[in-house]
């Protein structure tokens, strides 16, 4: 297998097929970025003299061609190259000659890893934001629509409270706000660059790190260069953090649509085409695709364990086992998308059933309302409480199921244009605006 | 055992114990916050005319002499009360009387319990930010004052470049500081006022959120009261994943002092009185403070997933296993405070050892050094990299062991000035003041 | 604090405190087992003499007099002794001199802690043992009085299939019988003796290994020193798996109940004393009882991980940190203990449903019965099935509600007796008898 | 699509794709298994009347050509096929018409992926310990050759008592015999039959389970047929927690060899063809190979914890996200059984360096040694003690470094025999004889 650096002894095959496992299949994704790096450090290399005019020339516009392949999809690793690093040095210098192969000088491969993930997880949590987003939107509008839909809200399972889909739907609108959150830490703590530290000791070469960290458009440094190498594992585990946090909300979600499509619920329905069934049973409209989101979102919540466990008590420095954290943060990212997708799609075809409350198992929701209404017209509370008992007992309890709730955040104002505004704030501080600009002037 | 609502039979005393389990120990942590909580909720009561002013006095006076005993540590829980709220409802209504039992309009134990965590996390997460910053300060403080003391890196645990303690104290601050974007974030979340949301359905009191919000210093609100509900259990999982990080970061510190302090490393070294060993075995020292540290932070590493595995697949609405978290969040913040505080007194003592590279099995750590100092020298790389490697294998190396590494993050330019400037950024956001104020405005 | 090993200087408080933590508290569960130990090893010591005729004497007369004092509750760890094993020898040599210090020869602390911890999980898993049996056997009981009782068998929360209380019972007994292999294989690894592995590399002096295992009950050795140690952090990882086994049947059971007993399920009631409600909410009936299970038992569930956590990457040996896992896995053992009770104590005042098909949205449960019936009486499948889904169709389904299942584990056929023989067959496995009379042996 | 199953609508192609998933791609696994299922299964319909002779005799044929294509890699499933069991349904109803779709008599789904999926488990299990079988065999074998080389035994990461290869090599084999253990009772759990419990709630035809449990080679049946579909999820989970038991012997191996490589410790060493490294760092021999393992041993430590995430808090019954079990477990049995592969190719290059003691830093080792020597020469213990740590104090302790352990498991007395005595009871309890004699009648 082609390698850069290159020792005089072979590496047995076992070794390396066990080594390099499923590595060049996850490289792919992350091609484009690669090239980025390149780009940023070839100009960087040219700005200190280690690349002269004429090379860098070469390698700008080359690196360029590659990167329009990749974006058109006419990019793969060959199967005797062992990875995306060594692809792309491979065509450049099949292309542009000995040129190509300065591209090394003042880095290592592990700083050139750190950066290409980087910038791969920045674009996708990016992307992860806009679908999370899309959901919000869909969720607040549906919030106000069906505002005035009520149904039982429980606790401990039990009958309690009246509810209603505004506050249901706005409830994971609001939770996927705060999520937001946990994955601008994790954006911030991703979008600092790593290039420039070698193999986590820096290097003797007089680098001008500010420079590729505007080049690439990153908010910071990683300044130190051990803990730039550290990020490698600790970026795996805050970004699954920060996605373990969406797929909560939705993993909940899921198992509320599961439990309303019951017929022991009926709260919603769906078109036939979203659910399985059979026509034996015409009654089962199973949620499937609730359940596997649950069961995706579920394994979401477990992903940032996996990463811990890969990483505790690793000593610092680079370990091999930490090119593994690929299999676990790619698919992930995927999956949380889909997820995300999905949900989006299927509530696009909700209908949420009316008259639930007509149910009379639902009658004693009111008794608190039936108290807070005495109290309100200046019945003492204890007065207002043994009479909604004593009616209850008697079985002449006839609830009022009108609801009027005015407080902030309630059945009768749900806040949702605070709560948009709230989105709004957090999904701004990504500023993907300015890296949108970078990368722009980097490849044009 | 006393209870604030009664139905007529009793609960039998197996479920009683069993339900209730150490409930009122971890109560007894929160009770200054109880307090809190019902000063702001009395104020917000008379704001819209559910308190009138005698009372409101009363027990606003009433509650800030409480809040005094509690600081004073003249609180507890008798055995016969069930709760921290039961407790101070108790003393309040024992001391004047019927006023006291009209703190409870407009509030439900699950509202007053979530905003009680609230305020206690808020407070919590103050202090390991605090202690987290002196830890930073030390570190910086080393980094500095070592920034000449070379020791290996390595990669692979195989001996691989130059590095040095500068770097090494360096990178563990600059990892706090982005450990702390992960803590801003878990608190942004926790900082948002649920009072008012009543059993997670909200109220048909006229209640006035926004007041109480601003009384108690929170940044905002949980606007829709089904999600202040499901802000039980995420709150706890967000703040528990803020400290898995530091917590990742110190299990890693400590990880790297134990191999240092081992003969085979023989890095570092501490007085006898900080480690422990025996007087037949004079060389050993062993590092159990930092074992022991090892071991904490790995418990808090795994602690985000016990706070799952007990949240998820629950549907929406207030569940009775929610209480059990408390057993989970509150020791850890304790635990992860006396780590912070250890290795923060550790590192005060510890002694750095000199010459380290002398040691000949370092000699190949210089071996990149040489190739890049030749090519700046004019060299080709390829020329170089043949001459270094001859001479290694004739065992003619003889390596110039200055390290010349001008760089940003580097041996010679650890910008640590820039680490401290993203750390006091980031502790600046917290905005802590904001919340004293309005604490000692509340209570005053 | 009185340490068995004593260096020159004293250790500082800070790091006394840090590292000794909780460590006392947990260490008074082991002390009866610390003195078995004890009572094994001087009889060995003896046998190979290294301790002679009259000090074994009176050795073992007075650590017989402190295992009496244990079981009787009269012991405690005083706050200047450091740990049980040093509160037991202060004990001794106060009472019987210079001979009570000669029970160190030949044993180092490691092996003192492994074997008196081995001693406690073998005890402890016992007692989690009975409790299940004891479970059950009440659903077994229960499967068997209920077994004509119905309900509706969900697949995807959808109404499906018949299904019935037999079949319910009978199935979390059956699981628990395959929970006991796991336990069993937790307990084969746990029971064999580590004694004499010293410090884990083993000891000059002429142990006879072989003899302790026997005095001690164990099935065998712990043959490998190395290995021996190398079973802290095992021991209790498998035997974490093993009790989180028992917990995941009984967490799935307590979701179930918690299901059942809501409004929208209606399968099952409790005496009001086992359930909270409030006497203006009559109707609720909350299930604390079986949250707080769900909740523990989910805790259970993340124990083995939080093991895992603590123990990967550690390098063979010892380490200090291991003493830890005490504070985890000594409340595990209470809590399994407690929700088993718990489990049994509240299911046998459950109330059982009837007439719960009678409600016409199970309506649908029979189509599928109805198909195989005709099939059964000849008509060809395919026609059965078009017949049935035209009458459903139609509207004009009216099946007949009685169920004929008879194949092995069916409704009409629990097989009860089998899955009780397995049981039998599992928990005899164990061979409680003889440990007991090793034991019993050991202290007449 | 083709589905066994249909309704009359189609399902949207969003919701295909993200239900189904990787799902085919993992059937293909398990193609023989199901119709080793099927074999099984129409045999017993034909014993009770529901399959005429001629019907069974051409199932029978073609089920066996269906099996021998398998086997012979001349399989897979067309895109425009759901999943295996309709593939092979397909294939057999394209080659003997009519007869072929009766196979689904008494068969539900459900029962039919749970019999394919303990066949295939088992089957799986069964590689792993053959391959579990061969590592330990090198071990003992190693731990034989090389028992009289000596090497530092470490408490706390501190130099501490002589330990030897003897002892380290058999302490993992000891090791592995201990994890079959775990792996023998999730085998018992697997090896059971769950063929019959339809969907999970049984049938209404006389179904023999008995005669399907002896034809499939089963040790017993999953009786109850609400616990047989539990144990979906569950059987996932034990086979789990036994893998990653095999799997945290493996990482503390790999641990302890990419220390013992470091040269700081410099123990062992491997031909470079084994290692990487690069032609300028001559001295760099990177452990990849133990790296990696290390990797995805502790990926599978944290297996049986996102087995639960996804399964806890789920009610009794069948939900669809279970089928995303196949994609954290199928890919754990190859990962597995590579890594003890690679573990045993990687021993049988091992060289263990001589004369590591010779060092002056570990003269130390020999102090308990010295002093033990000395009471066992007369000299009571407290004089011993002070002798040898004055002469440690002068500078003047010369330790005998012979090391005469002769106690069970000590480094003069591995007892490896007792060892392989316990490991090839554990491996003949597994009864695979009995397995392979019934699949090969079946197939036959």
């Amino acid at each position: 297998m082609a390698k850069i650096w290159q020792k005089s002894v072979t590496v047995n095959e076992l070794v390396e097929n066990f080594t390099v496992g499923l590595d060049r299949e996850f490289d792919e994704q992350m091609a484009a970025f690669d090239v980025l790096g390149s780009l940023a450090h070839t100009r960087m290399l040219h700005s200190i003299g280690l690349m002269d005019a004429e090379d860098l020339q070469l390698c700008q516009q080359e690196l360029k061609n590659i990167y329009k392949d990749i974006e058109a999809g006419n990019f793969s690793i060959s199967p005797e190259v062992e990875d995306v690093h060594s692809q792309v040095e491979f065509l450049l210098t099949q292309r542009i000659g000995d040129a190509g192969k300065k591209i090394h000088s003042g880095r290592s491969r592990n700083d050139q890893v750190l950066v290409d993930l980087k910038l791969f997880f920045r674009h996708e949590i990016q992307q992860v934001v806009e679908e999370t987003e899309k959901l919000f939107n869909l969720l607040i509008e549906l919030s106000e629509k069906h505002k005035d839909v009520l149904l039982p809200g429980y606790t401990h399972l039990q009958v309690a409270m009246p509810s209603s889909f505004g506050l249901w739907f706005g409830a994971y609108a609001e939770s996927l706000a705060d999520d937001l959150e946990m994955v601008l830490a994790a954006y911030k703590i991703t979008n600092k660059n790593p290039l420039g530290s070698a193999a986590g000791y820096g290097s003797s070469f007089p680098l001008n790190r500010t420079l590729t960290t505007q080049l690439l458009g990153f908010e910071s440094l990683n300044y130190n260069v051990v803990y730039a190498q550290m990020g490698r594992g600790k970026t795996e585990r805050v970004i699954a953090q920060a996605l373990s946090s969406i797929a909560a909300t939705l993993a909940k979600m899921a198992m509320d649509q599961a439990l309303y499509l019951s017929q022991n619920f009926a709260f919603v329905s769906y078109p036939d085409t979203l659910t399985t069934g059979s026509s034996i049973m015409p009654h089962k409209k199973n949620p499937d695709v609730w359940e596997i989101m649950r069961g995706k979102c579920n394994r979401l919540q477990a992903l940032p364990n996996d990463v811990a466990m890969m990483t505790t008590n690793l000593p610092s420095g680079y370990h091999r086992e930490l090119q593994l954290l690929k299999e676990l943060l790619f698919p992930a990212f995927t999956d949380l998308k889909n997820c995300l997708h999905m949900a989006t799609f299927m509530l696009k075809h909700v209908t949420v059933n009316a008259g639930i409350l007509n149910d009379p198992k639902y009658a004693y929701l009111f008794s608190v309302e039936e108290v807070n209404r005495m109290v309100l017209n200046g019945t003492p509370f204890r007065d207002a409480y043994k009479q909604v008992g004593a009616a209850i007992e008697k079985g002449e309890f006839n609830p009022d199921k009108t609801v009027n709730h005015t407080h902030e955040g309630s059945i009768g104002n749900l806040g949702n244009e605070q709560i948009t505004a709230s989105m709004n704030k957090v999904v701004k501080s990504f500023d993907f605006d300015k890296v949108k600009e970078a990368i722009d002037k980097l490849v044009s």
